[in-house]
């Protein structure tokens, strides 16, 4: 739980900085469901994830959605403190997906540091250059992969997160992830059930060949 | 032509950053047509545009492309010193679309200042934040905008760029700034061929409505 040895880089920075740090920053529980960030508007700080699972999505003016990218034990959430940067100029929406608790750097304490230490400022670098890499493989699925094998990776990815085969969720639920409609998950879904690889329910898809839905996501 | 007046961050560093900056940048020609950067392993260095017109784009294993952004008269690109950042983790490519004169900041002296500026590694952040933005738009537009739309807004775009209504640019080369198959360019600009927006000839594409074409980017 010790706040140093979840921030990376705080064994590399002087004394005088690592006592800031120590002194402002605070733990928060997030329960699951909660909206964390909307817009710009909210600017929590740099959040440093404990436990717990968040999504990053983007919505769309008619009400779509997209999942960008997870942030899992151990990452860190830079988009919280995205108005430091004045060039950040795209909407995040960030939600717990599961109960969270994350270490929060408040977003003065933490630029103040970014503007003395080129130790903090390079390491906010690697983040957003991990971030980047996260968004340019979602450009590459969305234009060259085809729907079916988006779909099977997701199914495969959830069923690995949840460890287990029966995944309560909405087509709906799936096409906020996916950026698309339900209508078209609700089909492809109907042609895997066709093909013996789920079994559908109510709120339910059972993975029932997970061996086939991973040859289709090569 | 002066450096200092292309870098904007110039006049803030101390001295003896300047004088490292100007005994090492030099400026190169760039003829239209070069490809600059292929991958990480050619990593040239931090390139300032002065004139001219470069191309930042992905490729896919089969051959497809898509055009991720453009640089311009005093645009930085910070992708062809990609090296520097080891968690970019993405290929993209630079071509010259145009005769183009760039400053280069050689990459060893960038990687020195950006370790011991606070003021390098902020405008570093910066820029990458900038093409951040650039990123989430085209997201945003391959992934809610129909193909149609898509199609006005680049033909509107490179009308603009050329200051003319007929662009001598192949279906092809359409294909690969907007991610898809050259048969798919092929049958909308066909299409907007019968609606009156357009006049299709070998090599040619001519706007003959520009009004219409607007209305369809909306």
């Amino acid at each position: 739980m010790c706040f140093a040895e979840y921030f990376p880089i705080f064994s590399r920075l002087p004394a005088d900085e690592q006592s800031l740090l120590l002194s402002h920053v605070f733990l928060q529980k997030i329960p699951k469901g909660t909206q964390l960030h909307r817009d710009e508007k909210d600017c929590l700080g740099l959040l440093l994830v404990l436990s717990g699972q968040l999504r990053v999505f983007m919505t769309s003016q008619n009400g779509r959605e997209i999942t960008i990218y997870r942030l899992y034990d151990r990452d860190i959430c830079l988009f919280s403190a995205s108005c430091i940067m004045k060039n950040i100029q795209f909407d995040l929406n960030i939600s717990a997906e599961r109960d969270t608790d994350v270490w929060i750097i408040p977003i003065n304490i933490y630029k103040t540091l970014m503007q003395k230490s080129t130790i903090i400022a390079n390491y906010t670098n690697e983040i957003m250059a991990s971030r980047f890499t996260d968004v340019m493989w979602l450009i590459e699925q969305i234009l060259w992969k085809s729907f079916d094998q988006r779909l099977a990776n997701f199914l495969i990815e959830e069923s690995n997160l949840q460890s287990k085969n029966q995944l309560h969720i909405t087509h709906e639920q799936i096409a906020f992830h996916l950026g698309t409609a339900r209508e078209v998950v609700t089909r492809m879904l109907k042609y895997f059930q066709d093909e013996g690889l789920v079994r559908l329910a109510r709120g339910l898809i059972e993975i029932t060949d997970i061996k086939k839905l991973n040859e289709l996501n090569k």
